[in-house]
């Protein structure tokens, strides 16, 4: 079957959200490492919670709910301008280097992006760093209320691009999100941005493992759900020799 | 409305879920503080992600899956009998100082456990650790095939006890499952094992944040839901003075 769609995930894929430490740390300094990593690893926790609790907030809220959950329970005190400041480089994060070349290599087919991101932050997101022009359409799990890796977040491929699930090429750098769209149904592939020999030497070089590190461990290795992605790619790049061979 | 049934969570609330450090670090020396927080961490992302994908499997296969997820991401060989002693450990973990006096203290009360555990790690777990005869009742997921903190998980407590949601006290240390069961609409306390003044000072004495302070940040402190419980206590001990007015 001809992959007629390649769908990407936006936050970890196309976006490096770990690119919010230069305003985490410009504000707090020295604090900068633990904010990222534990606000990520919350945001995440919130959408899966939220999800499962049937009470959902737009990823916006929940953006800003972790925020404020990281910066009480390390302890630090700050302004509401500040605050602001740190969220909206959500609608500013830095595109992975490979992104534009990657989409641009896979042009002529349609380019999307399947994200938890609220439609309006993921629009002024891809407006600002000009994805948009290379870019089809933009869905937000907003339309279906619940978040990836819920089923009902996959459907809306088909619902908004008008592809069957066999004619997509379903891409993230998320491994949960990668496990996700492969219990959904959908053709994988899974970017693999820290390899397992790079995490081990890194871990063994460590007197002890610090947030980076751990953030590392929870997030960026394939999961153990037995949902294994078609492709494993340590580039976007990769992707149009798939598609087009 | 008069109390009847005090519920509680198992793993975190009456047992000590670190206390699998002893065997972690014994059978990997210097490795057990990351292994027993990964493990943790990993282990209950999955019961989350399992859920939202409709993928249950019951959590003793969770558990082994993030085991073998963390060694696997750390870069650890292991010997399956060596992998099996781990995980036994969670048919022997410690209970807290505050469980079994909490538990005769309420004496008189249906008292239950609602746990994500699998139905025979329970049965073996509350036997082994004398528990069994402080409680009338030990309730799994498994009926349910769902993790909480979704609400099938909490209705469980009125189809196999026979009482109201607002007949119910739930407690439970872990936050998610404090708000999961808050959500639902039980009347819920907290045991805030860890102060927010104490997880700060430990904050600001590290240079840098290792896995189990990750740990703590990540776990042990109130999400911010809106969900907050009715009572935060800092002991079991503290139940029976609520319960008995």
């Amino acid at each position: 079957m001809t992959i007629k769609a390649i769908v990407f995930d936006a936050y970890g894929t196309l976006y490096d959200v770990q690119s919010v430490s230069s305003i985490t740390e410009e504000k707090f300094p020295g604090k900068g490492e633990l904010i990222t990593q534990v606000w990520r690893l919350k945001q995440l926790e919130y959408t899966w919670l939220r999800s499962q609790m049937g009470a959902f907030h737009d990823f916006w809220a929940v953006s800003q709910e972790s925020l404020a959950y990281t910066l009480d329970c390390i302890g630090i005190p700050y302004e509401k301008a500040v605050f602001e400041e740190i969220m909206a480089k959500y609608r500013h994060l830095d595109p992975y280097a490979d992104s534009i070349s990657a989409l641009e290599a896979l042009k002529g087919k349609q380019r999307a992006i399947l994200s938890n991101g609220s439609q309006d932050m993921l629009d002024d997101l891809i407006r600002n760093t000009g994805l948009n022009a290379h870019l089809e359409a933009c869905v937000s799990v907003d339309a279906v209320q619940i978040f990836k890796p819920n089923n009902k977040a996959y459907e809306l491929i088909e619902d908004k691009l008008g592809v069957k699930p066999e004619e997509v090429l379903f891409v993230s750098s998320n491994a949960f999100d990668a496990c996700g769209a492969k219990n959904f149904g959908l053709k994988v592939a899974w970017i693999e941005r820290v390899t397992a020999e790079a995490l081990r030497a890194e871990i063994a070089g460590l007197d002890k493992a610090g947030p980076t590190t751990m953030f590392k461990i929870l997030r960026m290795r394939m999961e153990h759900f037995g949902m294994d992605p078609d492709y494993r790619l340590s580039s976007l790049n990769e992707l149009a020799g798939i598609v087009n061979g």
